[in-house]
């Protein structure tokens, strides 16, 4: 039965996207303008996103550190590029301690300064390099227009930063932790992003250069979801963060800064979820089974106990739901948070040895019998849905994408049905601008798959990239 | 040997800290006045307090939850005396986005009214009862005199906030989590601190009464390190927290919550280090056993994989120094780093088949025959050591641990050598204020134990409680 207060996601899709996450309870406005509560639904993810970040992170040779939430104005204003992109988008603390402050200070929209603050006092020889460092924490950027995960004045993330003795190490650096990802996206979120450079407009304020990681919505709007960037010398040219070469000369470490946020349960709601509430695939659902017992006779509390005690022997997230609700209330809490399967014991079942699982993401309801190997058909039943969410994700993303030869044909797509739009550009900005003014569609990333017809899909002169466009969130 | 770097405890103990703080890569001072950068190793302590604090809360049936860092000001208002005690030292956000704000926020020193503004939404009947929510993040306060770790502006914290249906329940839960920072202080850090009640002058602005965990440094100054608040209906009658019981009437929730901070990184280090460093217990050391080889010969490498294999099988968190550095400065290395035991494997001990522990704590050399069974010996080890470095805090504590019997008593022990003092006291705040003129003594808390002689220690009237004073961080 449909869930009646989530809108209908063909309808309305902003409303479904906000009533899923109201339903499923992840996220709830607060009285801060732009800025939400994550609820235990919700934080929950969060938590195994960072888990499974931060063991790939460290197999890597990351490390955790913490930096300041203030960031002094004369410090952030050394690095001119960095303060136009983040100024117009910062909180300032103007008072402390009930007196005026002498220099205002800004809450963090990134942390770039305060590691480069840091750097460079604990830097003096290469063999200090290279500095592998990551840090959980929130940070906040002024938004005008929020929504909750996707664009939230405050938000939760991760940002790692790097700095290296050589330009080809930060280099590898920056591709690696891009490929980390996608790893992540396509192997445990089930969803097929792409990946490429950002082009000069659309790159991160400061960097040479920017890698991005696209996501597609099920309504053929684009998500970035985690960049990462070269910065060359530039930070530390400007933070004065030198190192003693090998050669005894004194140079600029080459740096790297790279993050992801919690938009990315965002992004998990927009391309699995459905009209009764959220899916998650089962590599990041917190709970990936609930067992629900209907009736209390021992046949079924047995049962019920043994199943528990097998899936949780084989390293499977398992709850029971024994609260006093009907089961039929208990069915339709476990769909609308995103549970991946379901398995009811019944004593009216039990008596002809069937026990029912549900599968959330396609709902199908399949009888076994009881005495089957739990664990390994769970597991396996597990892997298949992991693997059947991304090809289903993977073939809507198909279907939107397109191929444009002329901003006719551009017009047309975004005006019928949005998506990923494959089509050539000379590199002139003038052609993006251009592009932009059609429903704000902008360069997702230049992917290095060849030419389509050579010809900028704007100006129709001599193309260099093969862009992917998009209307984003 | 000395570590050059570190100053001798018991010549100039505050200047010993920071230079142990430093010396182990522990926290650095950042441009940022009152605020401190994190390093690796200093976090590393903390992401293991935080997943044994985390792992139990989480068994006591509390999930986590995400509130906003800002606090507009009229929410934060509404609690008349939350204000009084928390106004005088917040920072205040003025500016966003280029433009003054129409109301000032906070950042957030605590979140009671950010999760009051929560639960006024998501609460209606007792059946939503109760809500056992916690919050790992970083709070900021306006201090004047900092200290790495001890105080500072920016802190890492969590903060539980709980309601329940009655008010038994809630009492039930601030005892509860009293008694998980006390088990985590004795259990788990090797700090044989006291609990009691807080008297009225010292409890948290809101509170009807705070339950702390004082921890008694090296220098027998006091360190408050984990405090438990029941609020009664306080809060939820400023902020409109009600539910229907199961009377079928509208009644206002029991509040409680409680906090520890990444100020127990600085009570580790003044409880149990030494003029050579860090000493960790080794249930909180982020690497319990450090192995270093000296020589490359295949007996030496051999004997290091098999004993790292051995030791990680057995759960045991080692790590290898194959770093280019010489043996001795790794030696020192691991020892200011506070690793609880390292494990020096030479081609010359080989010969005869031997290899040398070194206890970090004792600063012992082992030699022991190679073959021995390296799990079972060094798992004892390290648990011989975790009892050690306790039974050594509680004979320190112990050794710091008078009483008094009026103010001279007092003021003589204060001025020759502080530490915990057992005195009587009628109750009145007067004399609370008065012994507070002796260096800044202050209650730490009302014990249960028996009254000493029934007299004040200050004005010699009949005495309401038995309270232990201190000086305190």
């Amino acid at each position: 039965m449909k869930n009646k207060s989530i809108t209908s996601r063909d309808e309305d899709f902003a409303q479904w996207y906000t009533d899923v996450v109201s339903a499923a309870h992840l996220a709830s406005y607060t009285s801060v303008k732009g800025c939400i509560a994550i609820e235990p639904n919700g934080y929950a993810i969060w938590e195994k996103m960072q888990a499974i970040l931060d063991k790939k992170f460290k197999e890597l040779g990351h490390v955790n550190v913490q930096m300041p939430l203030l960031i002094p104005e004369n410090l952030l204003k050394k690095e001119s590029e960095l303060v136009e992109g983040f100024a117009p988008e910062v909180a300032w603390v103007t008072e402390g301690g009930s007196k005026k402050l002498e220099e205002r200070h800004c809450i963090r929209p990134t942390s770039e300064t305060m590691f480069c603050d840091y750097y460079k006092d604990h830097v003096a020889s290469y063999r200090d390099l290279p500095k592998l460092y990551n840090q959980w924490c929130n940070v906040l950027r002024w938004e005008k227009e929020t929504r909750p995960f996707l664009r939230s004045r405050e938000f939760l993330w991760q940002e790692g930063h790097t700095i290296h003795a050589t330009e080809e190490e930060a280099k590898k650096e920056t591709d690696q932790m891009m490929e980390v990802y996608k790893w992540f996206h396509h192997e445990i979120l089930a969803i097929p992003s792409i990946t490429g450079l950002k082009t000069e407009k659309e790159k991160f304020a400061g960097a040479e250069y920017t890698l991005t990681n696209e996501a597609l919505m099920y309504n053929g709007v684009a998500l970035q979801a985690g960049t990462s960037h070269y910065f060359g010398q530039k930070f530390s040219k400007a933070y004065d963060v030198k190192f003693l070469n090998k050669d005894n000369q004194q140079e600029y470490v080459y740096q790297t800064s790279w993050g992801t946020t919690t938009r990315m349960i965002g992004g998990l709601i927009m391309v699995h979820s459905d009209d009764y509430g959220l899916v998650l695939p089962p590599r990041i659902a917190p709970v990936q089974v609930i067992i629900i017992p209907i009736g209390t006779s021992d046949e079924v509390t047995n049962l019920v106990a043994n199943y528990e005690y097998m899936l949780k022997e084989a390293g499977i997230t398992v709850n029971v739901d024994y609260s006093e609700k009907s089961p039929g209330f208990k069915f339709a809490e476990a769909e609308v948070n995103g549970i991946p399967v379901r398995i009811e014991i019944g004593e009216r079942d039990l008596k002809e040895n069937k026990v029912t699982f549900v599968r959330r993401d396609t709902r199908e309801k399949i009888v076994e019998n009881k005495d089957l190997d739990v664990a390994k058909y769970v597991g396996d039943l597990l892997e298949t849905i992991q693997k059947d969410m991304y090809n289903r994700a993977v073939e809507r993303r198909d279907k939107l994408t397109f191929t444009a030869h002329n901003l006719d044909e551009m017009a047309n797509i975004l005006n019928t049905q949005p998506g990923f739009i494959h089509a050539d550009w000379c590199g002139d900005q003038d052609c993006e601008v251009k592009i932009k003014e059609i429903k704000g569609c902008k360069s997702r990333c230049i992917t290095d798959e060849p030419l389509i017809d050579g010809k900028c899909v704007c100006c129709g002169k001599e193309a260099k990239h093969h862009v992917i466009w998009g209307i984003q969130y």
